[in-house]
């Protein structure tokens, strides 16, 4: 399905942005770039910026025309800063664009395009679209760098890809401690109750004190470990109250 | 509710992150930057990768410790590709995390934080944070460079707030022309279905194939000049069909 998304770059004027796009695509698990005449390519800049992304540059194809770019593509997508007054179905928001998007790409290639630095897309390479897309900015300075606007359009089709059900995604988590039982939560419950009144911050059993403190600790939602941690408190506590 | 939205970055090492920082931070809608002991600032590089933003650049804060950074804040989530062993409370989503960071900057000053570029955020500096948050990558190489993280997650925080009820953004629109009335629908269906019949394509009142065109043409939605346009062809068509 990833692999069915290409990335297409239209007369790239900076090699710099060749690479670090190659480089935000790949921390989204795309790979297919396509170059459409870059200015400046092969270039040691476009390797460097690409930090460990260089099998992406490398792999990149350089075609003569935006229509031989995505001529095998059943959507096409152009990222245009700028809207033009070409009526294309447009997508204001990114989100929706990639579910459709990557919903598109489970069976063909789809392409998502971005145009020069200063002069975003032609008429003429608009026609070569189904779709655009602009990401919504600060009216006041909305523009954001080719490379920028690479990196949070395929973090959208990443994010979309991962809440598809099928997809296999799954993220890196560290191992998380046992849930205590209700019985370990109620003990708990039980003995900041007894030291409650032991210390005199209640002098009598109440309900609602103890409610919002049991609601607090619920919230925080203790392991086990740490719930083994705020007894051993509660009883050095009780120690010094009985001593004192 | 924006400018309550601080994000600050932890000892910097290439001043050009700090400029291209603070442009992606422009961009959606953010100013208040603060750096913590940056290496090399203030530095040309900072200015130049800033394009339109330097004045985000020039009015960035610089203080000696994360603590000082953050102290008046409410919420503090720290940005961190590499999960730590504290068990700090985690965002897995970003668009999640920034909803809830949008929704405490309504009343008090709160922080996204960004560690440095190899390193991240030490555990003394998650100490002094309230959330933590990772951009789900490529579990092959997922590690986003400084400034387009903070790209992706400026975005989903100018997402979160342009979605809010309250909010007063407007997507810049261009004029749409005006829809066509449903008396001027059925004029176009039937000049097409009288076009299908002249030509032969039809040569008996055949609704479902009517039916679908005339489906297909709703899709489109086509404005009042442009069903204009379609009746002036069709209306060729059939003179056409009649010297025929």
């Amino acid at each position: 399905m990833l692999s069915n998304i290409r990335i297409v770059l239209v007369q790239t004027f900076h090699p710099g942005n060749i690479g670090a796009s190659a480089r935000a695509m790949k921390t989204m698990g795309l790979r297919d770039l396509v170059l459409v005449t870059p200015r400046q390519f092969p270039d040691p800049e476009a390797s460097r910026l690409a930090a460990g992304a260089e099998d992406v540059v490398d792999n990149a194809r350089v075609v003569g025309s935006l229509k031989e770019a995505v001529v095998d593509c059943v959507q096409v997508v152009g990222a245009s800063a700028r809207l033009r007054s070409l009526p294309l179905p447009h997508y204001d928001e990114p989100d929706e664009m990639a579910r459709s998007l990557v919903a598109n790409a489970v069976d063909d290639p789809v392409a998502l395009v971005f145009g020069r630095e200063r002069f975003g897309l032609t008429n003429d390479e608009i026609r070569c679209c189904s779709h655009q897309v602009s990401i919504p900015a600060n009216p006041d300075y909305g523009v954001l760098n080719l490379a920028q606007a690479v990196q949070v359009l395929a973090h959208e089709v990443f994010t979309a890809w991962r809440r598809r059900p099928e997809s296999d995604y799954r993220a890196a988590r560290p191992n998380t401690d046992r849930a205590p039982t209700r019985e370990q939560l109620d003990h708990f419950h039980d003995h900041l109750t007894h030291i409650m009144q032991r210390s005199g911050f209640i002098t009598q059993p109440h309900a609602r004190t103890e409610e919002q403190l049991q609601a607090l600790f619920a919230r925080a939602q203790p392991s086990r470990k740490e719930l083994s941690l705020l007894r051993g408190l509660l009883s050095s506590l009780e120690r010094g109250l009985e001593d004192g």
